[in-house]
């Protein structure tokens, strides 16, 4: 069976999957996207996902190109094609096709969604934890906008992977750890979860969103405020999150451990927790 | 007569040219490009372009896909078959078609060129002037790497294009002028050219290069440093310059008139000197 992804309006074979050399997307990274968890046929955390899409595209001044029923439709009709219920959804949504300027084009919007089989994160993560390195933050001033204009990210991730690390924490000029490359960042001192304020230095991710709301429910205490590398390092216990990523501990930080190096009991009390808030979805 | 554009080694009809939604430039804006100006059949200053090319790939490490004479025959068949001898030639680079991941894959380089018809700066704005507005710039810390992760340029061209204006000059958080969202800025004091320096925060335009070396052999006194709106406004003249704006006369910013409203001297000279210098190429 071929994989199909969605384009414009269409379900074609993934290999045929293209778009114009001039579609903004292309030449400018003029677009937004979100990665969504399937569990059995349905979105975990469709509000929030969708919340966010709507407000990343009015930031860079876009509209929905259809409301979320219609979004659902097509999710569905993409499932079923590729026979999936547990998957990673893709969405990507630019600003259309227009011959090159710097100028915003009166354009139809372009609308891009992929599938895949849901990868869960390795057992060996879960059970022993990463090890990360950090690196200067790069990004532009609006990183709260999920925009695909990822290069620092990607560059980041590199920094980590030459030195077989499974994550950069990005660091920004006052010191602080504002998030990973594709990840937020988490630290748990004195029975205390700490995370960065959700500005514009981060992207306001979903399942930190989720986890959020988790940890009041478990009456964990949070602070949400930016905390150092001395700090994470001199920590209990760190973490990451992400949708595909769910909540992974970290043990190690530019080669330094953290504690015993071993995950802690609190990230794996949340990790239960947000494990049950996904496959109860 | 079709127009033609280049897709990774084939010459296609502009309408059907397309990539496939993985690759990465589409995704990650993981890619660079140049804009070069085509005169007589012959690059504007080809040396300069393909050494800023070469760096900018280098930064994100990637390597030239192939060596100046290839691209040259490569260009030159393109124009033959959009039958243009005079032109603006476009160039993208990205790192090639892979399953969505921020990790860099070991793919094929994609490589897409587009030509076009050359489109001169109207008259009016080399008689009149132009005026221009001021935003924050929002860029992350390379902009010196020509990546096509443009999104905060677009952004800030559009609240120039918004209000009436024709271009957008970024400011630092220091008040200082770093540049226009697709061109350098410059002003002229006291007989003095100044404009930013070439590190960081400022892509280094090829024509802000080729300028700067005609200005040295006309012994006019240049001052590479950071400048201030305030000081752009007191100044005598500003203007701007990119591969196609050549040099447009600034005479105005954020609503306040530049000395008397009108182009100067300076601006003048150094524009019939680098016209020179583009039609003898």
């Amino acid at each position: 069976m071929p994989r199909i992804s969605y384009v414009n309006g269409q379900y074609i074979r993934h290999a045929m999957a293209s778009v114009h050399i001039e579609d903004r997307g292309y030449q400018f990274a003029d677009g937004v996207y979100e990665v969504v968890l399937i569990v059995n046929g349905n979105m975990v955390d469709e509000s929030l996902h969708f919340r966010r899409l709507n407000r990343s595209l009015r930031e860079i001044r876009m509209e929905m190109p259809f409301g979320l029923e219609i979004f659902k439709l097509k999710i569905s009709e993409l499932l079923r094609l590729n026979k999936l219920r547990n998957a990673s959804l893709y969405i990507q949504i630019t600003r259309g096709v227009a011959p090159r300027s710097h100028s915003v084009p009166n354009t139809q919007t372009s609308v891009i969604m992929t599938v895949r089989p849901l990868a869960l994160p390795r057992r060996e993560w879960l059970e022993k934890g990463v090890n990360i390195v950090t690196v200067p933050d790069l990004r532009w001033k609006r990183s709260d906008i999920k925009s695909i204009a990822l290069l620092p990210n990607v560059l980041a991730k590199d920094d980590a992977v030459r030195v077989g690390a499974f994550e950069a924490w990005q660091v920004d000029d006052c010191g602080k750890v504002t998030e990973g490359a594709s990840t937020n960042a988490w630290i748990v001192r004195d029975g205390k979860v700490i995370t960065y304020p959700a500005e514009n230095a981060i992207l306001n991710g979903v399942t930190r969103q989720a986890l959020l709301k988790i940890i009041s429910t478990l009456g964990i205490e949070v602070e949400i405020r930016p905390f150092s590398i001395s700090e994470a390092l001199n920590s209990d216990e760190a973490f990451l999150t992400s949708s595909t990523s769910f909540l992974i501990p970290v043990v190690e930080i530019d080669g330094k451990q953290i504690a015993n190096g071993a995950p802690g009991p609190t990230v794996q009390k949340l990790l239960n927790a947000y494990s049950g808030h996904v496959w109860d979805a």
